[in-house]
């Protein structure tokens, strides 16, 4: 892994290199095996893990609950560590092999990418978290666009290169960590005299709350010092008046497999689960 | 540069590491000078630059005004090695200081991300090239979602990487190579079955063309054969149906200042400036 490596004329597969999460990277798409999805009661099912992206849809799902939707869903584990995003069942629900994917019963619809499916919910239930307001509207977008294209600098670019890559490498680490940075205080100049990303509470606070209130709260890479989360004064008092919600403390919990017992809700059923 | 690198407790600014770009990138956000952007004669006033975000956006643009619709518009350039977009005009449109940045003086609404762009711009005229089946419309959702989210991969990640980064790394460049070709083959898969990728030309095909279009036509970080994108048959098809639309040939040449002279249309303000 020198830097004065001269690649080959024609990129080839070769081995994992190491590293966290290095088995589940491929260069092709499709399935990898036969499986079918489990299906339960709800008309909504989602298959996901309590990744920032999980979570977004959770915290939407479980916040259009607590506004009187019938928005009720199962939510089923996706182990991607296990490969469940490669089954065949999966990859009909979304071809890309990621999590989050819904499938929406009363519609036959598939629905996939994190923000596609909360645009969706929130559309099914009347437009439910996107501002009635034409120009919060349009902000509300530019912020949900923004969060979907920034955070592969931070989850695929410095979470993997500072916490999950097989060496420490510096240059990548150096890369990210400023683009992380420049981020953060973007929403730290915008929070400073905002409330909230587009004048209510919103989609784009909840996607931005799943990947930067992360950061801010040192739930992260066990990165909090080396990226001075604390400086972001502004986004973390943002992400704790989010954080304090019921409906996210509830979202937070479903499809996670790690943390404290109490933390935990791997499936999603009713709201009984919860209890 | 070493791989066995041991990070500091705290990330400090230190001098840009060399490469291209290396200068336009900081761990800060905000203005660094005062510069009013210009303002044309038409309500849309686009800042931009011909990457594929940018186009992006002028293809749209151009295939508005096709399809009859009055969507004139003055495109500016934004010269990002000059660091145009700190300038604190532009900063005011695009707290992110990236390009594209859109003004409509119609609605006195600013919009930044190129995505967020295109849904204004399609929903300002009456829903174009957004699908108006309810299952078209969000499956074209969830591919504009993902082109935006799976990108960074691609621009961030492999073609910094491997062609613009101050030394070549196999680690990076080979983690990013296997994601780029994964991405190629989600939509080659999709493509050997649809005509387009979500039932009809949309603002998805747009936005993927921009990215992955440029790619299997071999126009990106010179890496057409080491990425191997002749074999990505369905993309090639599909992306060379688009290519010879009038719209995206005029689209692709606003705010274009590189290639050949007959290219190149480094600003725009009538369809006149063609001809």
């Amino acid at each position: 892994m020198a830097d004065d490596y001269i690649p080959p004329k024609v990129w080839t597969w070769a081995q994992p290199s190491g590293g966290a999460f290095a088995s589940i990277n491929r260069p092709i798409a499709g399935a990898t095996h036969d499986r079918e999805l489990p299906v339960g009661q709800h008309p909504l099912q989602l298959y996901s893990l309590a990744t920032p992206n999980g979570v977004k849809v959770t915290i939407l799902l479980e916040e259009l609950l607590d506004a009187g939707h019938r928005a009720d869903y199962d939510a089923w584990l996706i182990d991607i560590n296990k490969g469940d995003q490669f089954g065949s069942g999966f990859v009909a629900v979304n071809p890309n092999s990621k999590i989050p994917a819904l499938m929406d019963r009363a519609t036959s619809q598939r629905v996939f990418e994190s923000a596609s499916i909360m645009l969706y919910l929130a559309e099914k239930f009347g437009g439910a978290f996107i501002p009635r307001d034409p120009g919060r509207r349009t902000e509300m977008f530019s912020w949900l666009f923004w969060q979907m294209g920034s955070a592969p600098f931070v989850g695929g670019g410095f979470g993997h290169f500072y916490a999950y890559a097989p060496t420490k490498q510096e240059y990548p680490i150096n890369r990210y960590a400023m683009e992380t940075k420049r981020q953060l205080d973007v929403l730290n100049q915008h929070l400073a005299v905002h409330e909230w990303m587009a004048g209510e509470y919103s989609l784009a606070d909840i996607a931005i709350y799943a990947w930067y209130g992360n950061l801010v709260l040192g739930r992260a890479y066990n990165a909090a010092e080396f990226l001075d989360v604390a400086s972001y004064t502004h986004v973390l008092a943002w992400a704790q008046r989010i954080d304090a919600r019921p409906a996210v403390i509830r979202g937070r919990k479903v499809n996670r497999t790690w943390g404290e017992p109490q933390e935990q809700l791997p499936e999603r059923h009713s709201a009984a689960d919860f209890t």
